[in-house]
């Protein structure tokens, strides 16, 4: 049985378990949903999570089967109600361990939908399967789950996409934007070990987790991760911090193998930060297709999954410096 | 002797070594510079770079000193026309050794003066002097050059800000911006063992550098790395590569120790990207200031110097994530 989990050190066995049964999801965020659970601070939870796309796209989708995928969001598992947490405290989510189901997918929408950095450059749909069950000597990776696609092994660094509390605000906000109290904030940082601070508004905190990734590079670019079902285990405290936007403690990986290595790099140098981002990537994906033979939806899917951005520079008026890294370790034989 | 040199291993002895006298340097771009030296493919040379402050500040340098220097721009060493290059081809820079001089300075431009990512925040100029010349268990570092300064150790990893080539545009051109074929890019990872390709414009392609940063964080958000003067070897080669804004190879280091370490981060969720960077910089001098004592000032230089931002998405519409990490080991007792 190859390994799935990752884990901090002596992870505790969970007080609760969240299933993905239908009363413990949610498709919104609204803090009239009544809580699936409450719990003490110092609590353990272990949350299981659908993918993105709800367990409706599977590993050998196609373009058509993206088509026909239906929600209302991202499936949310939650919300789990704080006992005392009250709006102005800051709830401390440890992150303590991920395990996944050896399987995830990327997808590039359609352009017409604009989803993605890129809409106008990708007019088509794509889809990619994706293996996760791989160990080399990068560690664990994730490779294309498709023998005539590019060998690529992408290193695994599980995270939630989506966490975060109820809006204060009354009446139902869309899953999509990430927002003062976190939510869909894709920072691909947030693995086993990382601790997350999050302002609450809404009597309880009402914590809810989802859209998780096996890998992300920096910027999600086409607008997927490598979207995963999973298990998360976190514990739940209330903490005399005072935070206005989510921070957090983390010690990466910052690379892939968490040590320095060959990277890649393209510039993008505009006048406006978007413009440079949208440069920088469009760079990448021609390094990707024109010396490494990708097509351009498979190179656009890898930095998605696989690419960092940086911000090289916000100050050298009037244009600034955003820079995409592309680890060679990824691109493998 | 301290150690004050960053090299490649086996580096080459240059074939040419440009002076900073002031007949091989300019403080603009402009095509019509004469050459200060004209050499083959191949060959390797030194460059003496003067620091931006064209070393009228010194490292013990107040906020009156800032005030009285006088530049026309960076002092750029310069150009080297490589023989052959014509407008279409593309120059690779391979930079292989940095040595330093001991010192540098940091500076927030006064407000009014619109310099930095947050002028509104910072009326006030400052002034700070580095001492490099000290190892730790983290490596070579930085420290505050005044015993009443903060405790920090910022790993050096020494590079040029400002490297590129002279516009195809006639005339002059203010060295501040980057353009398509580089100049003030300010990409930390350009350090010694990198290689960089620039796109040609100009005949003879007119390579120039200065500027160069004892370290920096992802972003240089007061406007200023470790300013420090430097020697700079660099080879140059035409090569048969395609590039439109510059590309380039680099092993790092993409964390202070080369490794992965812990961090704390600071996320800024905003509909746009550069109100998201501006929120994630001035939570991340919040924590620096609230929960680990410094000033605001020393806590914006800290993270001009030492904070890396990342896009952790900006496909999540209609609000982006921009994150900056500051590296717990810069923060020694």
């Amino acid at each position: 049985m190859p390994d799935r989990r990752f884990a901090v050190d002596d992870a505790p066995t969970p007080d609760h378990r969240l299933t993905e049964d239908p009363e413990n999801l949610h498709y919104t965020w609204d803090n009239a949903i009544e809580p699936a659970l409450t719990v003490e601070p110092g609590a353990v939870v272990e949350f299981d999570c659908r993918d993105a796309f709800d367990r409706q796209l599977p590993v050998d989708g196609t373009v058509a089967d993206l088509a026909a995928v239906e929600t209302a969001g991202h499936p949310l598992t939650g919300p789990v109600a704080v006992e005392g947490a009250e709006p102005g405290d800051t709830l401390r989510v440890d992150l303590l361990a991920f395990e996944h189901e050896g399987w995830g997918v990327s997808v590039v929408p359609p352009g017409e939908r604009e989803g993605g950095l890129l809409p106008e450059k990708f007019p088509d749909a794509h889809v990619r399967g994706w293996e996760l069950d791989e160990t080399t000597d990068t560690g664990r990776v994730a490779r294309f789950a498709d023998d005539d696609a590019p060998a690529v092994g992408v290193p695994l660094h599980p995270f939630p996409g989506n966490l975060g509390l109820a809006p204060g605000d009354d009446g139902t906000h869309d899953t999509m934007p990430p927002r003062q109290v976190g939510g869909n904030m894709d920072v691909k940082h947030l693995t086993a070990g990382s601790s997350l601070y999050l302002p609450v508004e809404a009597a309880g905190a009402l914590f809810s987790i989802g859209d998780c990734h096996a890998a992300q590079g920096d910027g999600e670019v086409c607008i997927t991760g490598i979207e995963a079902p999973m298990a998360v285990t976190a514990r739940f405290d209330l903490v005399d911090r005072s935070v206005t936007q989510p921070e957090f403690e983390t010690s990466g990986p910052f690379t892939p193998t968490g040590q320095d290595e060959p990277m890649y790099a393209t510039t993008g140098i505009a006048p406006d930060l978007m413009d440079a981002t949208k440069n920088a990537v469009w760079h990448m994906i021609g390094h990707l297709h024109e010396r490494r033979g990708f097509s351009r939806a498979d190179a656009y899917v890898l930095c998605s999954a696989a690419v960092d951005l940086k911000i090289s520079e916000v100050v050298d008026a009037p244009n600034w410096t955003v820079t995409a890294y592309l680890p060679e370790s990824v691109l493998v034989e």
